[in-house]
């Protein structure tokens, strides 16, 4: 069947711009079936867009079309690209928002978006997702070429990524993304800590308990720390919000493994 | 052609978890037509879960399959459980978020979630709407036999009722439910009220205007009591928010009728 | 394959409405596929919601059926309608909220809707878009003849327009929308401005940089003009929100051209 688009943008619900790209979607390619997966990054957050694309697309199937619109800079220089990385495609601005698919992918491939056969024939300088994006997702979701997109880029936008480092016993990371649950997700992987049950966790210089099994194996209301969904340490509240017991700067987080 | 999954969360629309329960689902079954119902019950308020799907099911086709993860026990004891009910098929955790459908249903059938054939590979202790309860809807919507799912339990979770009770000409309810126009849904049965019209109607001890036929018949502003579309009395005010006039406790209602 | 309906209302996404209404689509044609334009629509905010589906619904495949609620007089006497315009169905409240269609298009077509067969079977006083506009909407989509929903009406309820004034080389016009970014779509076409290169723009006494190309033409955080995606003057400011600038009351945007 195919026909996925999976939509990423910071157009919020509020206004009809997603419902344009849905409609747009729709003439090119009647079959086509959009997925939202959020419309809510905060507004021009392009790391943010990478985390949650990077933490989603590979539960689709091979062959899913992945829109991604934050793109502060519509209208300048900024290239339009889409990319294929690991059997899906994606397409969206040359700003980043692709980092985390295209740093967990080696042999991706990306294009610059050129042919106008595949856009609105009026391009406007401000709606970019409308024009370009909208259709050439949805004539890829049809099957066109990659290769007929434009041509071959080498040097996609990457940003520098949240990392951590690794000195003895003692791993340092930071906070990389805030969920609606107020879960800090952290830039650990949770396979770099080992076994985690004796470690001591210290978050914005308060330590707290170790590492738990599960959101409620503590009391409630108690910080915990525990392997994440996305395969990453989150600092997390029992049925409450870890976001609003640290400040607003993104906390370090210390996690210091027993001696064996 | 069937295929229909709903889906009621809590997880807010600023994440990609939304998202990613529904490329599991598409991976499962490449037909499946999610459906959103809501994403923005409020965190952990099992209550409200069993309020929202109690109310909507019913006006799906038959063989619909309903998720609801609402689970602040994520992770602990309590079971995943599967539901069949009034030709529906509801899937989530056994804490409560089911009570509704249950309740208005005497022969549903219930079964525990245990054959991971249907369940993803790894399953995560933080994130079982990815990893087991849409993969398990998924399958349902393909035709998969109900009694695959697991064995069958006699005693799911249900909350206790927010009932109404009648003394003489006096019906005494609560306010079970806000909606996002402000008003306020009772747990009295519109049915309950008979006729209605001489009612005398009081709110938190405040005596309002007694029953109206729709929100616009009584003056902008003035505060109403009308059989809402669910089927109970609902607290209104015409082209206002009816959750503002009253204070955070849900307020008693009380309902006199006229003595015939 | 056709079967597509798309939704904006006032609803939100809080509570379980908007999905009842696609059960009902589901249940009328089981292969009707609903897109969401908005369900965030200010409550009661009829222009808005006139604003919305006037500038999306062509960009959605002819015979689409187009479903807006917003429907602060249900129950009353306000006729429910369906108009064909530009090729494409729309179903609601005869409020006003298609008058930015039926301005567009001088051959449209009004009924009321008068034949209960496309209705539920029960109508409540208080959820029209449950019981007559969806499943109305989704016989449409199923290709039932718009002759048949009921008596053709001559005199739909029009709002009157957000308009400019030109004289001589000024143009004055005033902000019709606000967007999700703070964005300020104005009432003055972006081609009844000309060239625009060297034009002096005001907004609510304010002098701002001319019309630019796009928003990223501006330095960050300054104010400018900028010909919006949908066809008029916006005032944004780049990487920020116009609307802040501004208070509450919509202000006057004052262009004057230069003299050739």
């Amino acid at each position: 069947m195919g026909n996925i688009i999976t939509l990423t943008t910071d157009f919020g619900l509020k206004d009809h711009y997603v419902g344009v790209m849905k409609g747009v979607m729709l003439s090119v390619n009647e079959n086509a079936r959009p997925v939202d997966i959020t419309h809510c990054i905060d507004s021009h957050d392009i790391r943010a867009a990478s985390f949650v694309i990077g933490n989603s697309y590979r539960y689709f199937p091979a062959k899913t079309v992945h829109l991604v619109v934050v793109d502060p800079g519509v209208g300048s220089e900024r290239r339009p690209v889409a990319v294929l990385a690991d059997g899906h495609f994606f397409v969206g601005p040359d700003n980043g928002v692709f980092s985390s698919v295209i740093r967990s992918c080696e042999d991706f491939r990306a294009r610059e978006i050129k042919n106008l056969d595949y856009c609105l024939k009026e391009i406007s300088s401000t709606f970019h997702g409308r024009d370009i994006f909208a259709p050439v997702a949805a004539h890829l979701s049809l099957g066109v070429p990659f290769s007929e997109i434009g041509p071959q880029i080498k040097d996609p936008e990457i940003l520098p990524r949240d990392g951590y480092s690794v000195t003895g016993n003692e791993i340092r990371g930071t906070v990389v993304y805030t969920d609606k649950f107020g879960n800090l997700v952290t830039s650990i992987p949770t396979e770099a800590v080992g076994n985690g049950a004796g470690a001591s966790v210290t978050v914005g210089g308060k330590r707290i308990a170790g590492i738990s099994e599960s959101y409620s194996s503590a009391e409630t209301g108690e910080i915990l720390a525990v392997g994440g969904s996305g395969g990453y340490i989150e600092i997390s509240v029992n049925q409450g919000r870890a976001c609003d017991v640290f400040g607003e700067e993104p906390p370090e987080v210390i996690i210091v493994e027993e001696k064996n």
